[in-house]
């Protein structure tokens, strides 16, 4: 059974601030600039998730993309879609909200559904503006 | 002199809330749903701005698009970028900070300048997601 | 109160044959080509959507855009989508899919749906491939 | 019979140089800036064309897209597409390139040839860069 | 000499129906809902192949991009293109044509082209719709 | 600490000629067809370069964006923008600017910068056109 890769995009619109609340505001604003301003800022970011498995043959899929799609939307996207990075997104708590915390939290919220449906989480992917974006493969 | 418009495009990260103070919680969620949530959210709006005006025959130009975008950074975008549209925004004191009350301020913000610069303005279009914008011509 | 134009973007996903049934195979093949196959093909429609109307300054919208997307989907998507033109769609029955109809058609499904809510319906594009568009304003 | 707009995107690569042979070199560097660089930059442009017409009730169509295509490229498209616009083009002969006079110039090429087929050309738009685009509708 | 990885992309517009004949109406409609629908629908699919090899020091290619293309175009996209995947695609065949089974087929179609001009084919990805895309690697 | 990889776009617009010096005018033209214009052509090319690293837990980055696109416009962009990629390009002197070449090149530019920084380059993506891209992984 030949294996292929499965990628699914989502989308989600939030705000967030980079700040640690361990340095004082010169430092904050020394490191984050702007994306450290005080009444936040926000941005429509794409997450695209892709998982890999054997092709079905009976099928033709790896998995149905509603399965993954449905997954998805509960994990993340109903938790991070209009709202507030570090005020109301649980799996965010404690850390600061960068891309790149963003892509690994991703993968701790989807790495267990997926193996659950037979699948393999490869890579997740956010795009926070047209020009920048991070990807985790889980190491 | 032939007529052309020209339409520059420029980009802003924002957080916002759809909210009236004057109506109650209850109502501001009936009306803005999940867009009223209390610890803001936010877009990548894109805002593409058109002017109008004769092809000056020694130039080649209508205007030169560096003096557009100039003043388009320096009026919209330096206010609008990394900040809260409705705690940060001068021009957006006092008003709803929809999609369509942004395009009519930034049209009023836009307007003199551009006929300073001997162009008329003709159109503010607003994206704030990739299902939705907005455009006004100035009525 | 300022005029805005509201523009909702919804998605597609249908087959349909150009065809003629009054005019010989020959004929429908020198008219339309490939895209006359027998057996139909199909694209990803892209759907957008324009509305005018005053912004209404105690809410900051013309209308909501949920509603809005509400008709377009109530109207027009769910007969569209994962179907086929020319066999499938009530509204397009005894009419040549191509997509100068499909707007047209759209746009009397729309038209009097958007009066009801208080807007004007403005403009009905449908993009048939990245390619090729076809506007219509209800002429 | 309703009135459908057609537009057909196609696009060139090209170089080109903004310069006025009667005007300095100083004064060229004034006004283009980096666009006047001596040895010349380029682009991939996009080419926007829009037509007008009734839809022939019998075919569906305003007119056949493979037509326009053609028109395009035969006198646009084959002219500019890895062109130097200064020195190949025999249409812009004489004309600074700015993206407004090649608008203006495409628009004079398209305009007779699309009469001739019964459609009224309505807007070229000529795409430079994500960010600049100009439109011409023939006045 | 750098071994280099060069995408192409194309394009195809066709119709489909998942459905396995060997399972039930009821089962094909539970396990693939819409995109069974009886009388078909469709996409415009993108197909990127990437292809590796070391670069030619002489001529700066790994490959020329139009013998690709050709190759491409003469192997996938004219059996695909304004066609029904299910009824006119040779290679596909007796295959339920998912977007997996698509990609894997396609890389059967191009792995010994790929081959005989001197590079490795690498990937084949299919995408369905902006939101959907499929990898194939060969394994 | 877990690894991310990094992406920034940055875009420049160019003049080039495929060519080699060492070959007869008939021979270039044979190889390379029209991208062998004499008198140039152009394009507006995308760049994404990829680095990776640990993510620093007390920062939530990889790296700040800003120092890559720093790096990058420095190095690259400054030296590519508005140029003629024969004539005007240091680090491209005597090689044929291909877009294999140019990445292996901008490899070159980019690699000991980014190891300078603490994160080391995985990619380097140059798209010279929508349907045409190169990756160089540095092998």
């Amino acid at each position: 059974m030949p294996t292929a890769y499965i990628t699914r995009r989502e989308r989600f619109s939030a705000a967030h601030r980079l700040f640690n609340p361990e340095l004082s505001d010169e430092q904050n604003r020394a490191i984050y600039g702007e994306c450290s301003n005080d009444n936040w800022h926000g941005h429509n970011f794409e997450l695209l998730v892709t998982v890999r498995g054997p092709v079905n043959p009976q099928i033709g899929y790896v998995v149905n993309l509603k399965v993954i799609s449905q997954i998805i939307r509960e994990r993340v996207i109903s938790k991070l879609d209009h709202r507030n990075i570090n005020l109301d997104v649980d799996f965010m708590r404690g850390q600061i909200p960068s891309t790149e915390n963003l892509a690994v939290a991703i993968w701790a919220q989807l790495d267990a559904p997926m193996r659950d449906i037979g699948v393999e989480l490869h890579c997740v992917r956010v795009q926070e503006t047209e020009n920048n974006y991070v990807e985790y493969f889980g190491d």
